[in-house]
C-alpha cells in the first residue's frame, strides 16, 4: 500500500542529506563569526547586548541547550514503546531547527550582508526550534522523521517571517514569547494534527500510554524543564536587574503551580491519586503563561518614557508571579482532564501531548494581558490595536501555516506510519530485542508447557 | 479501618492547597524583589554579597538546584517500586519547601520589613529544603504525601529558629551547615521514623529493594550529587579565594571517598562483589562531612583578628581533605552494612536510606570538630561552649521537633498506608499497567496453559 | 580455576586501597591551593590564564565535569546486562584518574617544588582522564575493576610523558588533544585489547546487546556529551574570542553531524531504519575531530607572528565547521557498520564500544591535519617535523604503552571474567533480583503449569 510506505532507506536520506547541504550552503554565504565590531544599520534592541564580553551569556545558554534537548527529549518519552523516537527524532529536529534558525531569524538582521553568530544569536535559534518541539508533542507517534524535518523547515521560515512581522513592523515584539512562540507552536503543531487527523485512532492505541519506567524516565526531562526555566524566562533579559526579576518570578511561579497541580490531579483523578502523566504537563504549562511576565518586565525597561509611577501596576511582585502559577497548575491539571478528550472526539484533534493545555491557551492568555497591558500602561493610542493585530498574525500564520504544512505532509510519499503502528519506536528504528528475563520466562513458560504436556 | 484511610481526594488538595494559599499571602505581605539597595539595621555577614552584581550566583544556584531536584529525587528511586513518589513528592516537597524555607528564614532579617528575594536568599531556601530531604530518606516508603507536607512546615519552622539562634544568639553561625542542616535533619528525621515504627515491617517487606533498572535511575540522582557538591559547599562562600579552596576541598575528598567506599564494600559484601545501593550512600555521606571543611575555611576569614601563625593548623591543605574522604568512605560503608541493621532491629528506628550514616553521624562529627577548632583557634574564652550549645540546640531541636512532628504525623487521618502497602507507588499514583513485553509472557504462558490443557 | 579467581574481595580493596593512600601521600608532599601569586619559572602558555577570578573557569568546569561522569558512564550502559559496572567502574576509574592526572599533570610544572591546584589544573586532569575513559570502551565487559584500576594508573602516567614530550620538547603542544587524548587513548585501548583477545567471544556473546531502556539511558549520556562538548573544546581557550570560536564551531559541526549521521544510518541499515546504537557513537565521533579545529584558532593565536593574510585559509569560519561535521557524521557510520567488524575478524581486535572510529582515526587525521596546517602556516623549517614527531610519539606511547599495560593486565591473579561472564554486571556486582513483575509472570506461568497438571 503505497500510502504507507514507511521504509525510508531513500526518502530519509535524500531528504536529510538535502536539508544539510543547503543549509551550509547558505552557512558560507552568510554566516561569519561575531567580532564584536561594529553593527551597521541594524539598530534592533538585541544589539545592546554586543557590548559585553562575549562569553556572559554561555552559562544560560547551555541551560536552555539542556531544556531543549533533555528537556523536551525525555518529557515525550512517556509513551511505553517511543523513547527512541522522543529522544532521537527531537535530537535530529532540533540539531536540524538550529542550524535553520539561525539563517531565518539572522536573515532578518544582516549586519553589511552577513549573520554575526554569537551566544545571544545561539540562545534566540534554540527558542525557535522550541516551536517545532511544542507542534511535534502534537503529532507525536503518528509522523515519520522525513515527514517532521518537513514540518521543522517549514515552521522554522513562518515563525521567523511573524516574528519580523511581530517585532519590526508592528512594533510589538516585546509580547513576543507567548504568541510567536507558545501559541504560534501550539495552533501550527494543532492545525497539522487536525489536516492529518486518523479516524482509526478515535478509540485510542494500545501503545498509546505508558509503562512505568517510561514515566520515570519522563520525569528526567520534566525536572530538568521545570529548574532551567528561569534561565529560559530570563537568559535575554536587558539588564542585570529585570533578568533576576524574571528569575524570581518564573522560580516562585513554578514552585506554587506544584502544589496546585497536585492538589487538582488528586482531586479528579480515580481513588483521590496522582497521575504522573497529567502532572507533567501542567508543571511545564505554568512555565509558558510565564512569558507574559517576561514580557512586562522586559517592557517596562523597553519603554523608558513611561513614567513609573503610572504602570507600577505593571509590576506583578513576587506574590503575583505565584499567584499565577498558582492558577496555571489548576487550570492546566483541568485541561488536561476533560478539554483534551473534547478536543479529540469533536474537533478530530488528536493532541497526542495536550499542547493545546500546554501553550495554547496560556499562550492566547499570555497575548491577551499584552493587549491589557498595553492599553492600560501607554499614552500614545493605537498601540493596542498594534498588539492585537500581534497576536492574530501569530494565530494566523499558525493557523494556515500549519494546515498548508500538514497538507504537503499528507502527500502519500513521505513514510506516513499506518494506524496499527503508530506510537512504535520499531517501524522506524532498530529496536533491541526483549529483555532477557523475559526471554527468561518465556522460556520458562515453555519449559512449563512441555512439562505439562508429558 | 479508619487508621489506613489511604484515599487522599480531600485530604491531599485541602492540605495543599491552604498551605500554598497561606505561604502566597505571606508572600504578599513580606517579599518583594531585591533592588540592590540599602540593608537597614541587618548587620548579617551574608549582606556582604549584596554589591555584587544580582546575576553572579546563578549558576551555583542551578547546580544546587540540580541537587535538589534531580539528585535527591533520582537517589531515592532504588526502590522497585517507589520511583514515582520519590521523584515526583521530592518535588512536591522541594517546591513547598523553598517558598517556606524563604519565608522562615527571610523573616528574621528584615529589611525595612520586607524580605528581599535575591539569587542568595534562594540558595539559603534551597538549604533550607535539604533538611526536609534528609528526613524524607528516613521515612520513605512508609508515609503519606499529606504527612510528608506537614512534616515540611514543621521542620522548616523549626529550623530557621534553630539556625537564628544558632547564627545570632550563641554566635556559632560558620560552623551552622554541618549540625543544622545534616544533623538536624538526619535526627529529626529518624525521631518522625521512631513514633512511626511499624512492628509489622520488622522483617522488612517485598517492595523493600531495588531492581536493575532502578539501581540505575538512583545513579543519575548519586552522580549529580557527587559532582555538584563543590558548589554546594562553596555557594556562599565570602570570597572568590575561599571559594576556589571549598570547591577543591570537596572535589578532592569526595574522589578520595570513592576508592575508599568502593574497596571496603568489596570487603564486606558477599563474594568480594561491589554493592550499588551500599556504595551510592557512602558516596554522598563524604560530602556531607565536608561542611565542616567550608566551616573552617569560612572561619578562618570570618575570624579575621585570628593571628594566621595561631592557627595555620587550621588550614586543612588538599591532602587534609582527602584523608577525610578517605575516611569517610570507610566509615560510612561499614555504617551501611552493619549499623543501620542494628539501629532497625534494637532501637526500633526503621531508616529506610539510612540517614544516620549520611548525615546524622557526619553532623556530630563535624559539630565536634567545630568545638575543637573554636576552642584551639580563638583566644576569648567561652565560645567553646557556645558551639557545644549550638550543638545541643540543633540536636535537641531535631530530636524533640521531630518526635511532636512524629505524634502529628500518627494522627490517623492524614492516609498513612498500612504496612502491606508500603514502599509502593500504587497506593498514591495511578500506575500504568505493566510492561507490555511481560503481557506477551503472560499471554504466552496463558497459551501454554491452555495448550497443555487441551 | 586460578586464571579466573574473580572473587575480588582482597585484590580490589588492596589495590584501590593502596593507590589512595599513595596518591595522598604524594598530595600531601606536593599539592596546595593555588593562591594566584607568583609563577616561578614556568613559562608554560597556560599561565595566562591566572591573573583572572580564581572562579572564572568554574561554570566550564562543570560542564567537562558532567560529561566525564554523566555522558561518559551513562554512554557506556547501552549493554543490557552492563550498566553498574558502566557508570559505577567509570565513576571509579574517573575518581582516581582526576586525582593522579592532577599530580602526573602537575609534576611537570612544578612552582615552587609545589603543585598549585585551581579550576584549569582540574579541567586538564579531566581531560587526562578521559584518555582512560576512551579506553575503557575498548575493553569494556571483559576486564575486571582491578586490571582497569591498574590500566588508569599506567595510562595517565605515560600520557603525562608523552604530553610534556609533544608540548615541551617538541614544542607542538596545541595540536595536542585530538593526538594525545583522542588517537593516544584509543590506540592505548585498542592495545590493550588486542593483547587480551578473547577467541571464545569471536562469534560475539549473549550480552554484548542492548535492551529498550538500556538503549535509553544511553541517549542520557550521548546528549550530555553532546550538548557540553562545545564548553569542553572551548574551556581552556586562551581569549574570550577565541573561546566564542571554539564554541560556535563546535555547535554548528555537532549539529550538522546529527543529521548526515542519522541519514547514512538510515541508508546502511536494515529496511531503511535508524539505528539507537549506531547513531550513538558517530555523534560522539564529530566531536573528537574537532579537537583539530580548536587547534587551529588556539594555533593562529598562539601563533603570532604568523601574518593573518598568509594564513587566513586556516581560519575555518562556521560553514567550515559545518563541513567537517557531515563528513564526520558520514565517516563515522560507516566505519562503525562496515569497519568495526572487520577488525574485530582479521586483526583480533574485540573493541567493544568501536573507540577506533570515534577516536583513533579522527585522532590521527587531526594529528595529520596539524602537520599540513603548521607546514603551510608557518615560516620556520622543521616544525612540521616537529608534528609528525608528536602523532608518532603520540601513536608510539599509545601502542607500545598498551602492549605493555596489557601483558600486566593479563596476569592470571586480577580477577578477569572468564568468557562466559563477560558483559556481565553480575560478576562484580551485587545484582537485584528479577523485576517483580517478572516473578509475577514467572508465578504465573507456574500457576499455568500446576493447572495443567492438576
Amino acid at each position: 500500500m503505497p500510502a504507507y510506505a514507511t521504509n525510508m532507506r531513500f526518502k530519509f536520506p535524500i531528504v536529510a542529506l538535502t536539508l544539510e547541504i543547503i543549509t551550509i550552503i547558505l552557512f558560507a554565504v552568510f554566516a561569519v563569526y561575531d567580532d564584536g565590531k561594529g553593527h551597521g544599520h541594524d539598530s534592533h534592541s538585541n544589539d545592546t547586548h554586543h557590548e559585553e564580553p562575549p562569553m556572559k551569556l554561555y552559562p544560560m545558554f547551555q541551560d536552555v541547550h539542556v531544556m531543549i534537548f533533555i528537556g523536551f527529549g525525555f518529557l515525550m518519552t512517556f509513551l511505553k514503546r517511543y523513547g527512541f523516537s522522543s529522544v532521537g527524532v527531537n535530537l535530529l529536529l532540533a540539531a536540524f531547527g538550529l542550524q535553520w534558525g539561525l539563517l531565518m531569524q539572522g536573515i532578518w538582521h544582516l549586519d553589511n550582508g552577513k549573520i554575526k553568530v554569537n551566544i545571544f544569536k545561539m540562545i534566540n535559534a534554540d527558542f525557535s526550534t522550541a516551536t517545532v518541539l511544542i507542534s511535534f508533542g502534537a503529532v507525536l507517534g503518528k509522523t515519520s522523521p522525513v515527514q517532521l524535518l518537513i514540518m521543522t523547515i517549514l515552521e522554522i521560515t513562518i515563525f521567523s517571517i511573524n516574528e519580523h512581522l511581530v517585532a519590526s513592523t508592528l512594533k510589538a515584539s516585546d509580547v513576543g514569547a507567548s504568541m510567536i512562540i507558545h501559541a504560534y507552536g501550539a495552533y501550527f503543531g494543532l492545525a497539522v494534527a487536525r489536516v492529518l487527523y486518523r479516524p482509526g485512532l478515535r478509540d485510542g492505541h494500545d501503545n498509546e500510554g505508558s509503562v512505568y519506567h517510561s514515566d520515570l524516565f519522563a520525569m528526567i526531562g520534566t525536572v530538568f524543564l521545570w529548574m532551567f526555566w528561569p534561565s529560559f524566562n530570563s537568559a535575554i533579559a536587558e539588564t542585570p536587574e529585570t533578568q533576576l526579576n524574571a528569575v524570581i518570578n518564573t522560580y516562585l511561579s513554578l514552585a506554587a503551580c506544584v502544589l496546585s497541580a497536585y492538589a487538582i490531579s488528586s482531586l479528579v483523578e480515580h481513588k483521590g491519586k496522582l497521575d504522573m502523566v497529567g502532572q507533567l504537563f501542567p508543571l511545564i504549562f505554568t512555565v509558558t503563561l510565564f512569558q507574559e511576565f517576561k514580557t512586562k518586565t522586559n517592557e517596562r525597561t523597553l519603554a523608558g518614557g513611561v513614567a513609573v509611577g503610572t504602570c507600577a501596576d505593571m509590576n506583578i511582585e513576587p506574590f503575583g508571579a505565584m499567584v499565577i502559577g498558582f492558577v496555571a497548575g489548576i487550570i492546566s491539571t483541568l485541561g488536561f482532564k476533560y478539554l483534551t478528550p473534547i478536543l479529540a472526539s469533536n474537533l478530530g484533534i488528536q493532541d497526542t501531548c495536550g499542547v493545546h493545555n500546554l501553550h495554547g491557551m496560556p499562550g492566547i492568555l499570555g497575548g491577551l494581558a499584552g493587549i491589557v497591558a498595553v492599553a492600560l500602561g501607554k499614552k500614545e493610542g493605537g498601540e493596542a490595536a498594534m498588539q492585537a493585530a500581534a497576536l492574530a498574525s501569530s494565530l494566523g500564520f499558525a493557523l494556515v501555516g500549519g494546515a498548508v504544512t500538514g497538507l504537503i505532509m499528507k502527500l502519500p510519499f513521505w513514510g506516513q506510519p499506518p494506524d496499527q503502528n503508530c506510537f512504535d519506536d520499531s517501524i522506524y528504528w532498530e529496536v533491541p530485542e526483549e529483555e532477557d528475563e523475559n526471554e527468561e520466562s518465556l522460556a520458562h513458560a515453555d519449559h512449563s508447557k512441555n512439562k505439562a504436556e508429558a
